[in-house]
């Protein structure tokens, strides 16, 4: 029931799933006469669809504190529904907050991961990107950034199908000795950790549209400003050149000749290719939609909560976790003062 | 002699600056015979020029403690010189973090001010948009980023020329309740300040390439992060953008009618147009103009560094920083945990 055009956005997105997964089953958790009328135009989508009613909705602007009240609310069923394990994953276009904050004390965070992160793909020179985190932790310690790492490295593994993707730890420079302790400490446990060998450094902000790594590890308050900065900058550029083609008439006609091509770019940078933030480091798989999308947009997002079910990302977190347990009793060994990485 | 194609292309830029500033005098440091033969060419700055001869220079990959150490090269004298009262103020395409360190130590930072900040102007939807800090302090208190806004909003005066620009504080949320501890206060200080009126409040990412304020206000990890990814972004796109246009002989033609609004686009977006960072808060002006730029940049470089010193850039910080210290106890009292604000 969430996001600007819900639900009816979300019914047009699954007949779009619906075919592109015909395995798939989906839970449509809301209210259910608003459902069924929606879903009796909807062959596919009706055919792949059970409806679990939510007699309530978490609105746009519900803090978090007050959502966690609504126990009869679609978002609040619908995790409630991955904790059962009558789902496999929860898709929902509602507050980033409230489902965060719900999927956090619902389905808890996996074992020997301190804070859940919020991870997505965007475009970049060399091919598609993975960033994390993207807001769910303003703060963040050493550990939190090497979870991250972790966390990214089996994302891209799974979602952009990578056997070893590069990854680069944000910073203001790439020599070692830039940023702040808790960087340049990340870094050396890195360095020293499984991933090691696909830990480039660090990389600075330019690095991301470059595509110098596959991953990008931050800590939310930079990732969430970089990100938004990047859309912003994307956005003036996309609107100052619109401007130039519907000048005159020769622009006009310029335009009609360039088109295949800057069809083909427009594309490509299209915020609905990239829709669906996941929420990594939870029991469970929860992916977030864009409020604004479309219904093209929130099938992107169904797509990456299907790849993440398939390839069984949690499974490979707590694979990797076990891993990196072992690796860091030989990183404290070695660095001293590096705690902070010792499970829960 | 700082920078990919010093001391030629600086001798260039001044041959453009002292076109456009005929009063102006300029104190050329740097191995005097290099400098000399560059001169003969060059009317104009020859006839404005005064040569400083510096036996040393720092290199591009020089540590700040290492160029502490060079007491002769060309940047420690011109910094040397402004401490002398030599000269207003210093331009410099060299090492960023020497030219930051040796100004502090040498300048010292104006009195009152905690942390010099390295600000910069760019484009935005609204018109030019100053940012800060760009790098100079990976981690920022709530005195600091209080500072900044302070600094940033004199410097969008005197450079900008805008007689009350609105001031935004980078946060992951617009909302009052986002962000950390540290933003939030300094939110609550600023809107308590004589600036109060022009204070925002929160802006995000994109609201730097929407131009939703003159200035924005960060610490120098993000706003070293900010700045580089939307370079990368124009940058990708700017490539992309390329590629379309040089396919085949209908875009080659499109380019061809579109040329005058691309043209224009590309000029408005030109780094050059906005290079040379200020390092704000220190006894002098410094403005570091980008390494690799050319000509045209330094010359804009120095016209910014002309800007701060015919606008007495430093004599309002230092009116404006005894403002605050009035704001600065109604606020305290207010607010009781927020201090850090007392002068050194």
């Amino acid at each position: 029931m969430g996001g600007d055009h819900a639900p009816a956005m979300v019914i047009d997105g699954l007949e779009i799933a619906a075919e592109r997964h015909p395995h798939a089953r989906f839970l449509l958790v809301g209210n259910e006469q608003v459902l069924t009328a929606l879903l009796s135009t909807r062959r596919r989508a009706r055919a792949a669809c059970t409806i679990l009613h939510a007699a309530e909705a978490i609105s746009a602007d519900m803090k978090p504190t007050q959502a966690l009240r609504s126990r009869a609310s679609s978002m609040r069923l619908a995790i409630d529904a991955v904790a059962k394990g009558d789902a496999a994953g929860v898709v929902s276009a509602g507050n980033t907050g409230a489902l965060l904050t719900l999927s956090k004390i619902v389905l808890k965070a996996l074992p020997g991961i301190d804070r859940p992160a919020m991870a997505a793909i965007g475009p970049s020179a060399r091919g598609d990107v993975v960033m994390l985190d993207l807001g769910a932790n303003v703060q963040c310690d050493v550990r939190n950034l090497v979870e991250f790492a972790v966390m990214g490295d089996v994302f891209a593994r799974c979602v952009l199908g990578l056997p070893a993707p590069t990854i680069g730890l944000l910073n203001v420079g790439s020599e070692e000795l830039k940023g702040d302790d808790t960087v340049r400490q990340a870094a050396e446990i890195l360095r020293a950790s499984h991933i090691g060998p696909q830990f480039h450094g660090f990389v600075e902000g330019h690095d991301i549209a470059a595509g110098t790594t596959d991953v990008i590890v931050t800590d939310g308050f930079t990732g969430n400003v970089a990100l938004k900065t990047a859309e912003g900058a994307l956005k003036l550029i996309g609107g100052m050149l619109r401007e130039v083609f519907k000048r005159n008439f020769f622009t006009k006609m310029a335009y009609l000749l360039a088109k295949p091509g800057l069809d083909r770019l427009r594309e490509w940078l299209d915020p609905r290719r990239y829709n669906g933030a996941v929420m990594v480091g939870l029991n469970g798989v929860v992916v977030k939609s864009h409020g604004g999308t479309d219904a093209q947009g929130f099938a992107h997002a169904v797509d990456v909560a299907m790849d993440m079910v398939v390839h069984r990302f949690n499974d490979l977190i707590r694979d990797d976790l076990a891993r990196l347990g072992l690796d860091k009793r030989t990183a404290r060994e070695k660095n001293g003062a590096t705690a902070g990485l010792a499970p829960v």
